[in-house]
């Protein structure tokens, strides 16, 4: 497979549905891939299965606001320094990158970045979603170290942080990234092709294709096929409480239902990501399952900072990699994570009470 | 020679003269390396003659505020981190340390280092004084690039800075020592023992002891016969005037004369360090020569942050080291490279005027 131009929307749109409203937005990201691969050429989609055991995977990921960061891509040169900082300290070559989130903007733009670097994108992600933090990956759940983490900007400037801990990488990471003017391209966990098929969310970049062009082909309805997902509401965005408390836009939206959901209302618990929807007392889904925000005529998804009053609105939730229903999962992307009191049951089964 | 706890306190007074008001406190510092020392044996002070040509020189350096950074020393672990990372980064080994600057609390603290990992530290430095700005060192002169820069603290966090030029390397170090909660060791300019030959100060350490000996004996004489400096002005300190901005401890002291010297006032111009000082419109000394507030009675050198209205001093000024008068040496550390109007005239020609 393939990412050309033909079905790069596809790829963005399937991203969007799976950044639950965060991972940032991807329409900047989409006019960079376009003119990365019109210069470059389509990007070579592989399975971690036909890599060599020790190439090595470089994740790459946008730190700060990632709109920003996307629009400060441009040449790709901060995916050849990390490139170049990765091979040094790991004594070896890179040879495919990915996607360390494959929800929002933070899944479309590593396409960018492999088609100016003329190397093949892996057919896996860390997420199968996005998530607000840092270890909400599945290399982390695999018990890899994320360290050494690389930064860089657009400058070419290259940082690279070996912390002794995850609050230490977070802390430093993020003050880098305001340094280098609010945004930075990082990639840590670079691991080999062996390691990471054992350590990543697999097919998750030709699933995400899939559900953008299921969304193409039947607007929601696509979507809750390819997703296996469960409308909780059509409704009227009636409520948008949002604010930015340490480095994460906070707050809740109210969806009020329309037409056969009339009378009911739902609330979206909003980290970046919408992370919970309930009805009164009740949980209807929740963390680390997906909750996204569609477009009610076109299923597309709407990110966070674009939910507004007024709008009509599908409210769709689905079901994540079993990966984060494990125990190691669920211990550091459960409700239990995000401060909720919930004791995590999966949309199937909540759907079905 | 080896530096002991009989000769400590001798490389700590001269490291307080040729530290020119700057480089941090001695005193912290000397109990740091008393306590190294009394635990792993004294350091071997080595000619970089002696050293194979291909054996790494470390030199380190305090960021930040230095008496802080010098208080969070404790285990010597940065220094052990410092050198992990620099030994993966240059695939070499580290064979010696070196003090990025022989002046103040920066001279004395690296033979705590040089102790705990029972490493010698090379006779040399790289200013043969203290400077406040990072590119005031022989190994720039050299064209040698400060990059990788590494910064650790004392928990065995480590930063790798890879900036495209030295303003963004003063940017980033500069924040993550913020995020290391305001101090951080560094070390960059990591060369190897052939290269360190023709781009340091040589001598600079036997240098500075033979400086505390002389003082020792014979107080302010003494240093003006080890430093072939000039007495400028006995006097009392009738005014000091600081003010911390971008860092920096910036103002003036006002040094009006006693004795002989009664009648005549000079100003000494500070920036961390003791930059220039004027007797009217006239330029007594300037950098990059060196300006050193001493105590009238013992010849002890009295740091920027410890002048106080009163004292009774004795200003004295020294010839630096010939590199820093060469074009190369003035372009990064001559009078204009701090805002000063003077065209650097040296300190034997000035006090002959």
């Amino acid at each position: 497979m393939r990412i050309d131009l033909e079905n790069l929307d596809d790829l963005a749109q399937g991203c969007a549905v799976l950044g639950t409203g965060g991972g940032g937005d991807v329409e900047p990201a989409v006019a960079q891939v376009a003119a990365a691969v019109a210069a470059h050429g389509a990007v070579e989609v592989v399975d971690l299965d036909d890599l060599p055991d020790d190439l090595l995977v470089m994740p790459i990921a946008g730190w700060g606001a990632p709109t920003v960061a996307i629009e400060k891509l441009g040449s790709g040169r901060e995916a050849q320094a990390l490139r170049r900082v990765a091979e040094r300290w790991h004594g070896g070559e890179v040879g495919a990158l990915m996607a360390g989130e494959i929800g929002g903007g933070n899944g479309v733009a590593p396409v960018a970045f492999a088609a100016s670097m003329g190397l093949p994108l892996v057919d896996a992600d860390g997420m199968g979603r996005a998530f607000p933090e840092g270890p909400q990956v599945a290399m982390h759940v695999a018990g890899l170290p994320a360290a050494p983490a690389f930064l860089a900007d657009e400058h070419g400037n290259v940082v690279t942080i070996e912390p002794v801990d995850g609050d230490w990488y977070e802390r430093l990471a993020r003050t880098i990234t305001v340094a280098f003017g609010g945004s930075a391209w990082g990639a840590d966990f670079v691991m080999t092709a062996a390691v990471a098929r054992h350590a990543t969310i697999r097919g998750s970049v030709s699933k995400t294709i899939a559900i953008g062009r299921a969304r193409r082909e039947a607007g929601v309805d696509g979507i809750l096929a390819a997703t296996g997902g469960v409308r909780l509401i059509d409704g009227k965005v009636v409520e948008v409480e949002r604010r930015t408390t340490e480095g994460f836009a906070r707050g809740h939206v109210l969806v009020a239902g329309t037409g056969a959901d009339a009378g009911r209302e739902i609330r979206l618990h909003v980290q970046n990501e919408n992370l919970r929807a309930t009805d009164g007392d009740r949980t209807l889904a929740v963390v680390p399952d997906l909750l996204t925000i569609c477009d009610e005529a076109t299923g597309t998804a709407i990110p966070t900072e674009r939910v507004r009053y007024g709008q009509r609105v599908t409210v769709v939730a689905m079901p994540c990699d079993p990966l984060w229903r494990t125990p190691a999962g669920l211990a550091v992307a459960g409700p239990a994570a995000f401060g909720f009191p919930d004791v995590y049951r999966p949309i199937e089964e909540l759907a079905g009470a």
